[in-house]
């Protein structure tokens, strides 16, 4: 696709500190930092929306607790229209990592994700919102 | 393990917000939340020094680019100490999501995670900081 | 589900050879076995049938193989429908174990793995040849 | 690598049977078919001996069977040493595949898909034996 230029205004400061973040996050040169905010807000409008979205949902849990790996094996399977596979480490003896890949309603994958991390045992979960790729 | 209580003193008006927020997000008690969010604080300090650090990246890219899957394959088995497995959706004809489980070296992680993101053609990274499940 | 108990009669020799299999397999009992004899038979049909099956099929390779990786990108887009996720696991700098999960038509997962083999460069492919876990 | 050519002594009619089997499964020349063959003798090989191996564990079962989740789960931090990683495929609202990446001991790994295979509700399991990709 063909790249179209353009001028933006911006204050020295704040250019500074975008700059640096520019360096420390590797990024060859200021239009493709810029190109990744605008996709980072349009992202972000997806998953407020009704648009498909897909990510991620992580889990830490000891797997040893009662009735813990029943519950979440329970509600997956209640949440299967939204959850297309997942990925699981075993830590340690007693800590797993699970990855749940989601594509679909933003509205379910956010249902999953707040009714994983209300089970009692399960120690951190986190949300990674992202897209199917199309619009951005 | 036992439970410890102990009391809190809060302000009126942010104590309404924190049960608005506890409602929203299903959780059964004030202790269950407050827990989480403890956990939440050890584990960004594990992931700003030395500790054992456990995550995912998630990358959504077009595969049709030229050259991308290569060079995110090569990145990655460049990155072999950090990295267990990746799991990998078709999302549609162009669109891939992948997300690479990651455990060792915060620091690590987190040059993984901006040496994937700068690679020209990625629509959008995520980086899911989670623990190994000791000490949180 | 309630279990029906019927007689069978057997050569003694290839009794005798059975209960080795049951022993070195750790099956506790005859009729254990029995029915995973039996299992094996009817997802051994659904194979050969038009109905759904599961299952996965195991690549090695070396990701440095000019245009190897692209290949591959490529087939499994085009056989999406029967691709639900992928695991990929660096083995080392050069070699990669992927291992695509298949649900659907058994043909297509059979054109799948084929395509995949054929590929110059894939070092060894198997085909799991499992079930929806209905009828068995 | 650069290759070496030599000749091959065979029966016409093996030689017919060969050719088809080189044809249903995509092969484009008889050195590449040939060459396959070989690998999978010396992966099989690898297998019944004490080289590192790769490979993949499949599951089916029925996840509300009484203590079957916990179960598989607690025999699978008992090897830790020879999973990498498992992916998980909700079926339908009973019906889980599983698919264990596995590297390490063949014996092992051998004693880990038995294991598995043994638990009563576990409906089938397959074992694909691979490598990990050296000295094939």
């Amino acid at each position: 696709m063909p790249l179209i230029r353009f001028g933006v205004s911006i204050e020295k400061d704040l250019l500074i500190k975008f700059d640096r973040l520019i360096k420390d996050k590797k990024y060859t040169n200021r239009s493709e930092a810029f190109r990744d905010l605008i996709r980072q807000e349009l992202i972000q409008e997806q998953w407020q929306g009704n648009h498909e979205i897909a990510g991620a949902v992580t889990l830490i849990y000891n797997h040893h607790k009662r009735e813990l790996v029943n519950k979440l094996m329970h509600i997956q399977h209640d949440f299967g229209q939204v959850i297309i596979s997942s990925q699981h480490i075993h830590l340690d003896h007693n800590n797993c990592l699970e990855i749940i890949a989601v594509k679909g309603s933003p509205k379910e994958a956010l249902r999953l994700s707040d009714s994983l991390k209300s089970v009692k045992g399960v120690k951190h979960t986190t949300l990674s919102m992202s897209s199917v790729g199309n619009g951005i």
